[in-house]
C-alpha cells in the first residue's frame, strides 16, 4: 500500500476491479432522462415490467402487518419450503429446504460460494464471454477467475474438453450458466452430465448459474440438480419472477455447504429483506405464474423481432439465444471499439446497449449485447435509431 | 485445499470464521417460539417496534406505484440528498451527496470499506470487545483485524495511547464505534479529535461506526464528520430509524473513495432495495422523527430500569451505557462460561441474551450482553426469570 499526501491509498484489489459498464451506462441513461431525454433501455438485464401485482400485494401486506424486522439469515422457513415445492413441481426433483439458502440477490449467493470455496490464489474456470461479476467476486477473496475463451462453435459454453485443457493445479471448480449471459445459450442434459462427471473425476466443484431459468425458449432446459444433486446452483427472484429491485435470490448446495454459508451470511448480511421474502411467497401462486409465463412469451416475440432486425442491419448473431434476455451480436461491420459504439449510440440516439467489453476479453471490442427489455413499439423505434448509427 | 471423498473441501477462510452467536441464538429462539414457547428477546440489536408507520406507508406507496426495479447502485439521488440535508440539520455540517453512498445495510458498507482499504495481510485496529462482524469482513478479504483489548478504565474504547502501542508495519487504520456495541460507550469530541490527529500522523484510515447515533442518552454525541471530513463513517437505517428488516444503510467517505466503492458495489450488489430506499425517504419527515425520538426516550427508561435490576441481581456493569441498545455486564458471579449460561437461560427460562464470546476474547466467558429490546412488562418478567437462574 503506497502513501500519498500523508494518507494511505486504496487496495490493489480495488484498483484491479474494473467498472461494470452496464451499470455505468444505466446511470448515464438515468442522468440523460433527468435532463429530459427519452432513452430506450436495451442495456440492463432487467424486465421492463413492474413486479407482478400479486407479488407487490403480498409485499405491501407484509409491510402493513409490520413484518419489517430481521429474518432468519438463511431465509424465512416458508420461503425455503416454497422453493422446495417449486423444485418438486417444476423439475420433478426432491430438494429439501435444508439445501436451500435465501440470499440478497444472486449476487449474495455468488459472494457466499466464492467465500466458501476459494482460497487465495486458487481459481475457478469461467467462460469468456460470461457474466463479469463472477471474476470480481473471486478477486474480492484474493482468488482468480480463469477465463476460458469459448466460441460459437461450442455454443459459447464450457465443454469437457475445454475444462480438461484448462484445468490446473490451483483450479478448484468451474462455473457455467444456462441460459447464459450474455449469449443466451444453454447446456443440454447431456452437456451437464458430461461436465458433472468430469468435475467429479477432477475433484472440483460445479457451480451452475440458473438465474435465467424460466426465461427459456426451448423445451428442455434442465437444472443441474436433476443430474447432480451435489452441484451448487445460483438463482434469483429478479429475472423470471421479475423482482429485480427487491434484491432477493437463492442458492442450492450440499447441506454441509449450506450450513457453512449460513454461518458466513450471519456476518456478511445479518438478515435478508423481510418484506421481499414475504412478497416472494406469492411468486408460486398460480395466478402469478400465469402472468410470468405470459411475459416469457412476450420476450420470445421481442427476441424474434429484434434478432431479425439486427441481422438485417448487418449485425451478425453467431448463436441464436435459447433463453435469458439478450442477443449477443458481432458488430464488427460497424465498430472495432464497442465501448465507443455504445456510448455514441446512447448519447447520439438515446439507445442504451452494452459493450462486449463487459463480458470478457475475447472479441469484446467487436461485440455488443442487446437486451430485449422494451416493448415492441420501443424496440421498433430503437431499430430505426440504431439504423442511423449503423449505416 | 484438501480433498476428501474425492470432492474438495471448503476454504480456510470459511473454517476460520466463527458463527455469529447472536444470530444462532435468535434462530434457536424462533424455533422454540414455533414450538409454542414464549421467549423474551433481549438478544439481537433490533428495536422491538415495527418500522414507524410513515416509513411503512412510503414503502407501500412505492411498491403500489411500481417502483420495483433496479436503482442507481449508489442509491437514489433523492435519498443521498435527504441524507446530506440530515447532516446539515442534525449536525450542522456540510456533507455533499457525492460523499454519501447508500448500502445494503451497514453490513454492505463495512464490506465495501474492507474491500477498498485492506490488502491481504494488512490489518486494522478494532476493540476487544467490539462488533464481531468487523473482523470477519477483514478475514473475508484475507486481511486481519488486530484486536486491541480495551477496559472499563478506557471506557471500552481505543485511545491514542492504545493506537500508538498497537500500530504495526502492516496496520492501515483503526475502526471505532460511538455509541459502541456491546458496551454502549461513546467517544467525546476531544477523544475523536485526538484519534483523528494521531491517525493522520500515522497515515492511517479512521473508520467510525455511527450506527447507534440517534440512540444516545447524553447531550453531545458528535459525528466524526464534525471533526474530520476525511473519515469513513458507517451508518444504518436499522437502529434509530427502525428499519432492520429492510436492509438499508449508508456510508460517508472522501469523494474519491466513494467513487471506488461505487465501482465495487456495481459488481457486489448491482442495486439496492428500491422499495426500501423510497421508504427511507420518509425517515426525515417531522412526524417520523417525533415517533423515533419518543422511542429513544422509551429505550432510556428501559435502560435505567434494566441497569438497576441487573445490578441488584449481582451483575456488575463496569461502564454505564451512554447509547445503543445494550447493557454489557460482567456475570462472573454466576458463570465462567457465558455461552453455557446464555443457552441455559434461553432453554430453561425462555430469555434470549448474548454471550460475551460474540464480541471478542478478553473476559468474554464472564460477560453477557442484554439488549433492552422488549417493553417494560416483558423486561420485568425477564428480570424475574433471570433471577431464577442467577441465584
Amino acid at each position: 500500500m503506497t502513501k500519498s499526501n500523508g494518507s494511505r491509498r486504496f487496495s490493489k484489489r480495488a484498483i484491479d476491479i474494473e467498472p461494470f459498464r452496464v451499470v455505468e451506462i444505466l446511470a448515464r441513461a438515468k442522468e440523460l432522462e433527468r435532463q429530459g431525454r427519452e432513452i430506450i433501455h436495451l442495456c440492463a438485464g432487467e424486465p421492463d415490467f413492474s413486479t407482478a401485482a400479486p407479488i407487490r400485494e403480498a409485499g405491501m401486506r407484509a409491510i402493513s402487518e409490520g413484518c419489517t424486522g430481521y429474518s432468519e439469515v438463511g431465509g424465512i422457513p416458508k420461503l425455503r419450503q416454497a422453493l422446495s415445492e417449486f423444485y418438486a413441481e417444476d423439475y420433478g426433483i426432491h430438494v429439501p429446504p435444508e439445501k436451500i439458502l435465501i440470499t440478497p440477490g444472486a449476487s449474495g449467493g455468488i459472494l457466499l460460494i466464492c467465500a466458501l470455496l476459494l482460497n487465495p490464489r486458487e481459481a475457478m474456470l469461467v467462460t469468456d464471454p460470461g457474466y463479469p461479476c463472477n471474476r470480481h467476486f473471486m478477486r474480492l477473496v484474493e482468488a482468480n477467475a480463469q477465463l476460458v475463451p469459448v466460441t460459437a462453435q461450442d455454443n459459447f459454453q464450457l465443454t469437457p474438453e475445454l475444462i480438461n485443457q484448462n484445468w490446473k493445479e490451483n483450479t478448484v471448480g468451474a462455473m457455467v450458466a444456462s441460459p447464459s449471459n450474455p449469449t443466451g445459450t444453454t447446456l443440454s442434459r447431456d452437456d451437464l452430465k458430461k461436465i458433472s462427471i468430469l468435475l467429479k473425476k477432477l475433484g472440483g466443484h460445479l457451480i451452475v448459474d440458473e438465474i435465467y431459468h424460466g426465461l427459456g425458449f426451448k423445451k428442455d432446459i434442465p437444472s443441474i440438480l436433476e443430474i447432480d444433486p451435489n452441484a451448487f446452483v445460483v438463482n434469483s427472484f429478479s429475472k423470471y419472477f421479475g423482482m429485480t429491485g427487491w434484491r432477493l435470490g437463492w442458492l442450492v448446495a450440499p447441506e454441509d455447504a449450506v450450513k457453512e454459508m449460513e454461518k458466513l451470511a450471519q456476518h456478511l448480511f445479518i438478515s435478508l429483506s423481510t418484506p421481499a421474502q414475504y412478497a416472494a411467497l406469492a411468486c408460486f401462486e398460480e395466478r402469478t405464474r400465469i402472468i410470468l409465463d405470459k411475459r416469457r412469451e412476450i420476450y420470445r416475440e421481442r427476441k424474434d423481432f429484434l434478432l431479425q432486425a439486427l441481422i438485417s442491419l448487418g449485425f451478425s448473431v453467431p448463436c441464436v439465444p435459447e433463453g435469458a434476455l439478450y442477443i449477443y451480436t458481432n458488430a464488427s461491420k460497424f465498430t472495432e471499439d464497442s465501448d465507443f459504439f455504445c456510448m455514441e449510440l446512447l448519447e447520439g440516439q438515446g439507445v442504451a446497449v452494452t459493450p462486449g467489453t463487459d463480458f470478457g476479453l475475447i472479441g469484446a471490442k467487436q461485440h455488443v449485447r442487446f437486451a430485449y427489455t422494451a416493448d415492441m413499439d420501443l424496440l421498433s423505434s430503437a431499430v430505426d435509431r440504431i439504423a442511423k448509427m449503423a449505416c
